[in-house]
């Protein structure tokens, strides 16, 4: 028989498939193909294998990994929130809270609440984890921008100040990847 | 300045976005849209943070997040094999030892060796880790099936025998999921 437990993780392991058809609005590399949640998450999880080094502190790194793998699991239900978007704001509002405690909430009890205290410390940026983990989750779309002559900065018309604005957070998590970024954002507003 | 290290780094962080690029057989659930192997990784990762309890042994989580992280890397250059290809074998082909040199040697030398050895590890399948890891990479198509009014097992008409053949090994890993996905493999095969 199977125990009820195994049976709630299965139900939260097909419920979060739906993360794949959740559009961003940056695209792959040298390409105008959409990434999705799933994408991305993936791809924030290697580069936070990669990069683990530049963190500016000595960090808890399986903290980071499920951080980036669960940030955006809320986006099933509240959809893609763009960082330059100029309406809505992505500080953690009460739409993904309800989110978080749906889907989360498939799970175990105590496995509900690790995943949902995870996602909380994410999205309030404040610890070492948090602070590195946002750092790669605003790098990955300046590279992509990059090798994309400018991307969604340049498809919504966002000027240098505001970019920088929004990236400079960066630095809180790492300050050698905010200089590379720093420099990929400059060379593209410089030639623009 | 950009170090050599980082911009090595990011050169290889570029390059495993073509990964969102290949397609498997196996569908999204409740769906006839193929999964990349960005998503597939993505999916894994998660499985193995949630269901880790379920492991006949106790292991190195990280070291099994990135065995899942990474195991589907070399197929950038190689492609997907399907499990139930009558012809190629998935059992780590020269080809994609060569591939594998190619996309890990991108990286600084001793990440990239870091990585070799893993994916050698996982594809070995005989430490505790790999074990867990390709009990995790067996199980999703499993479940995607069940979803799927049989899916591929359906799709390329594959019979109960070989599906059991090619899945048992997850008892290796995890003697609790192989009771579920039995379980699955067998109400789908007994309603066929």
């Amino acid at each position: 028989m199977l125990s009820e437990r195994l049976s709630k993780q299965i139900e939260f392991i097909k419920e979060i498939d739906k993360i794949k058809y959740i559009q961003r609005k940056t695209k792959l590399f040298d390409s105008d193909r959409p990434e999705n949640d799933a994408e991305h998450s993936w791809h924030l999880a290697m580069m936070t294998l990669v990069l683990v080094e530049h963190s500016n502190e000595s960090i808890d790194l399986i903290k980071v990994l499920k951080m980036v793998l669960i940030h955006d699991i809320v986006e099933i239900d509240t959809g893609d929130v763009f960082l330059h978007d100029p309406v809505k704001n992505h500080i953690n509002t009460d739409e993904e809270l309800i989110a978080a405690k749906r889907i989360f909430g498939l799970l175990p009890e105590e496995q509900a609440k690790e995943f949902i205290d995870i996602w909380l410390e994410f999205e309030e940026g404040k610890t070492k984890e948090s602070k590195f983990a946002k750092a790669i989750d605003r790098f990955e779309p300046i590279l992509q921008n990059s090798s994309n002559n400018g991307g969604t900065w340049n498809e919504y018309n966002i000027d240098y100040e505001k970019v920088e604005n929004k990236t400079k957070s960066i630095q809180y998590g790492s300050f050698n990847l905010w200089n590379y970024a720093k420099e990929l954002i400059h060379s593209y507003y410089k030639k623009r």
